[in-house]
Formats: C-alpha cells, sequence, structure tokens
C-alpha cells in the first residue's frame, strides 16, 4: 500500500490516540487565530447568500481542533454578515483526510446539527450550524464543489508530509542514500535535495487541484511546519522532532538489537519543513495563486506542551 | 442519546459485522437492478455536462452494498452518455448515514479513486471514477448540492425505521400500548395506528427535505420494506423478522428469567412496513413528488439467503 494511502493520526479515544495527544497542535492552532481571522475580514461578503460557503480542513485528523477551527471560521464570518447587516449563507464543512483517518471518532464529536429538533438542540451543550462531510481523499478534489460558481472555499491544510520518500533517498548506490538517518535534519545536500524536489512537485500539484476549484473570490489559508533556515538540512522545530527524538528512537532499536541498520535505513520520514523562499519559489512557478501575505510565525516546539494540563 | 443519532449496522469486519452478513440485502438489492436501471433510462442526459451526477445513499451502512448500488448507477449513466455520443458528467457520492455508522469499514471498502495516479490505478483490482463523502446525518440535508441548480440527485434510501417509537406505544395507560409485544405485527389497532401516524410524519419530512433539495430533473429511487396488506397489524415479511423470531428471543430472555416482562414492554422495534396505499397517501398529501411508478416487488425472505455461500 501506498504512503498516501496508509498514514494517519492514531484514532479511537484511548490513551495513546490523536484525540488525546493533540493539546500542542491545539495551542500552535489558537495561537495563530488572529491571522485567520485577519484573513477572514478581508473576505468579501456576498449578498444575497446565494451560495453555501464551504470550508475544508484538507489533512482533518480525528481530534477536535478540527472541529474547533472550522467554529471559528463560521462563527467569524456569521459575525461578519450580521454586523454588515446581511443574513448569513448557509456554512458547511468538508473534513477531508486519507480513508485511513479515524472518520468515526471525529463524526462522534460533532455537536449535532442544530436545526435537526428543538429538544435534541436544548438536550445538548453546543450544536453545530453548518452541514459536515467526511471526504476519504486528500489529493484530488470534490466534483460537487467543482464547478459551482461562487462557493467560497476555505481550506486550512497544513502541507507538512510529502507524498512519498524519493526513491533515491532509500537507495544504497545513490549519493542521496541517507544512512544512519532517518530524517534529513543533518543529511548531506543530494538527500535534501531529493526531497526538496518531492515538496515542490507535490506542492505544485496541490495548488494545480486547488486552483481547479477556485472560480471567483477563493482563498486559502495555509498552514505547514515550516523552518527559518534557507539550508534544508536544518529543519528547525521538525528537525528536532524527527531527526533528534525520532532518531534517537530509532538508533536506540538498533542499539538494543530490536532492528538492524538496514531495517532503520530503508525507513525515512516523508516530511519537509519548507523555507518562505521554498514556498515562494513553488507558488510563482505555477502561477495560478498570487500569495498576500507570507509568513513565519513561531509556535513553539510542535512536540512540548508547556502546560499539558490546560489542553 | 435518541434513537436516531445512535442506530446502526454493526460495524467492523468481523464475525457478526454488517460487512459479513448482507448477504440477504445484496442478493434482494441485485434482484431489483432491472427496476434501477429502467427508471435511470427515463433520466435526461445532460449535454453538455456542465454539472456533476449526484449519486446519494441515504441509510447507506458499511457494507460493500452501497458501493456495489452506486456503482451500477454510475456504469449505467455512464453508458448511455457514451451511447449518446456525449461526454459523461463528473460523478460524485454521498455515503449517508448516522454518525454511529461505521464510516471507517466503508471508506476503507472503497476502490482507490481512478484519478489519483496511473500506477495505483494499475495495481488495484477496481478503482472509483467518482468523488466519494460521507455524511454523518440522514434528516437534514446538504448545503451543498442544495442551492445548485442541474444537480441530478439519486437517492437509494431505505426508510424502513421510523424515527421514534410512538410514546403511547410503551405507555401503560394508552390503549395503544403494546402490552407483550415488541413489534407491531399482531398488535391492536391502536398500537398499528400510532405507528402508521410515526411513519406518516416521518416519510411527510423526508419528502420536504428531499423537495428543498430538487430542482430540476431531479428524481428518487426509493425502496422501502413493505406489506401486502392492507391491515398494518399483517407486516408481512416484517413481521416475520420482528415479529416472530425477534419476538421469541425477547420471550425467551423473559421465560429464562434473564429481563423482566417491563424491560421487554418498554421495547419496541421503530420499523413500520407500509402498503402501496400508505406510501401513495404521504406522496400525495405532501404534494412535492409525483410518483411515476409504485410497485410491490417480492424479493424473497428479509432473514433467510437460500445459498449463503453466493452472496
Amino acid at each position: 500500500m501506498k504512503l498516501e494511502r496508509m498514514l494517519s493520526m492514531k484514532g479511537g479515544k484511548g490513551e495513546a490516540s490523536y484525540v488525546n495527544n493533540s493539546q500542542a497542535q491545539a495551542q500552535h492552532a489558537r495561537s495563530m487565530l488572529h491571522l485567520l481571522r485577519e484573513t477572514l475580514d478581508g473576505v468579501r461578503l456576498q449578498s444575497p447568500p446565494d451560495f453555501p460557503f464551504v470550508v475544508a480542513d484538507l489533512g482533518c485528523s480525528c481530534g477536535s481542533n478540527t472541529i474547533y477551527m472550522v467554529d471559528v471560521i463560521i462563527q467569524h464570518m456569521t459575525k461578519r454578515y450580521e454586523a454588515a447587516g446581511c443574513d448569513p449563507p448557509e456554512f458547511s464543512a468538508f473534513f477531508s483526510d486519507l480513508p485511513s483517518n479515524d472518520f468515526n471518532t471525529l463524526f462522534q464529536l460533532l455537536p449535532p446539527y442544530g436545526g435537526v429538533s428543538m429538544e435534541e438542540c436544548l438536550a445538548s451543550n453546543s450544536h453545530r450550524s453548518y452541514f459536515a462531510a467526511g471526504v476519504p481523499e486528500l489529493i484530488k478534489l470534490h466534483a460537487w464543489i467543482n464547478d459551482c460558481p461562487f462557493i467560497k472555499k476555505w481550506f486550512i491544510p497544513i502541507p507538512v508530509y510529502i507524498n512519498k520518500v524519493p526513491d533515491v533517498v532509500l537507495d544504497k548506490r545513490s549519493t542521496a542514500y541517507n544512512k544512519g538517518r532517518i530524517f534529513i535534519h543533518g543529511a548531506s545536500e543530494s538527500t535534501a535535495n531529493a526531497y526538496k524536489k518531492q515538496f515542490q512537485s507535490d506542492l505544485a500539484g496541490f495548488l494545480r487541484s486547488r486552483s481547479k476549484e477556485m472560480k471567483s473570490g477563493g482563498s486559502m489559508f495555509l498552514v505547514c511546519l515550516g523552518r527559518t533556515c534557507s539550508d534544508p538540512t536544518d529543519q528547525g522545530g521538525a528537525g528536532l522532532l524527527f531527526g533528534t527524538h525520532f532518531q534517537d528512537a530509532w538508533d536506540d532499536l538498533v542499539q538494543e538489537g530490536l532492528i538492524t541498520s538496514e531495517k532503520r535505513d530503508n525507513f525515512n520520514i516523508p516530511v519537509y519543513a519548507p523555507s518562505l523562499e521554498d514556498f515562494k519559489e513553488v507558488v510563482e512557478a505555477d502561477g495560478s495563486f498570487i500569495v498576500n501575505k507570507l509568513e513565519v510565525f513561531r509556535g513553539g516546539s510542535p512536540l512540548v506542551v508547556n502546560h499539558p494540563d490546560a489542553g
């Protein structure tokens, strides 16, 4: 099975589940809400609201973070419509991830739709003011929003993962072979270049797919793990997580004789944290989008939550 | 939690799962494909195909039957477009069921989307020629198809279940109290009338919701468990299943002292198999749909498969 068909956060509601281990992600997402709201303030209101306002989270996973972000967007837009004295449009959300994602847990976390019945609405602590669908797909887009003009689309993808580890990185005969390492942090220039090429190809494909959907007034708000150093072999926060903590864990497994070093060398983490320059290069070469704003936001370590109890 | 939020087929792929125990449903669905194809032959082709053709299974459950039926519809329509020398439209399918439905199993049963990559297409035994989404909702409809004119919608719901067991049926003080019974098969006229009223209200709500979506050229193909007798206390096949087999099981539990008779009497199966007349009455009173064809199709017992190995 190909990587992009199986890579998912741990489902369920157990101790090791993503639901119970995504406080860091929650913290980072909340810390950049002012940027999201600022972007939403720039969206043109549609009056009369003839078409639904569609929010899409491409890479939603199965925790409550995705529901929270969708709520923030819809509440913010609702307030803007109300402030302008207009009826808000109908809202809907596409929760999109790989088929191996735990959509069951996600669907059970969704509050009931507000319109189902008044009693249910009152009985529940919260209710949902939008229609929701799960889409077991990441790469390709959705025909049903493809050809509907004027649909507002909001994507909040976090395109950290590349679609595959480049073959050359796992090929002993290649100069890009990443011997002894499971990530490009601290790797050779050849290895880093192979990862960068894969990132460029994946992001270009992502932009092409999105550009086919966007008709009029559509915008994207992208958040991804990035790096500040121009050299891709210094992966910053991603380097700390994958190149140090994960690397140590794999090395321990080898040293304790639990796996062979060949097995470790056959595995590489399919992640590339781009610099602003990396990102901009691909967007400009593709040409279908204009960058309104591009900036580094320091959200802290991707691993550690200072106050886990507050999560 | 309300009945309509929790009632679902057994998920997973285990021995007792719906995936492994829906051969009877498969057999019945396949036996009436000629009626479905006949109906599809009446759908007006759209040329040029500017809008996607949407198939929706409201009450999809988690087995391969729903995928099979969607495939049949899309293949049939594709052939019709090809025979007419037209490009087929893009197809998409909404798999809709209660939030407690096992969408994970369903999504993992879906073949990969044909367009992902040529290698993946070739590597897989089958591929999917439509976009797919899961909708954790049954009653309310989907804004994103609500306001798009000309979208073709196909629903294949099997509205066997009523939304709730009428309160009076479980109320000792009521003449409709269904003492000793867990279903209306063989029950009193008052009990049957309470069920019928609930059925009428539910079907009318269902039609109202659907009528808001249908714009132009939309059609519904409905299949439901029905009865041939005009008296609703003779529930036909549903009576055999729920009123005899299930009733016996509950009675055994009471006789063996495992549950009290009060507990049994507090439970009633939320199913009403309508007659053609019952169905027609509601459609005509609602007025938003015209019945093109309405017939009883004898698909055999809802429980027994003659040749389980052929399933």
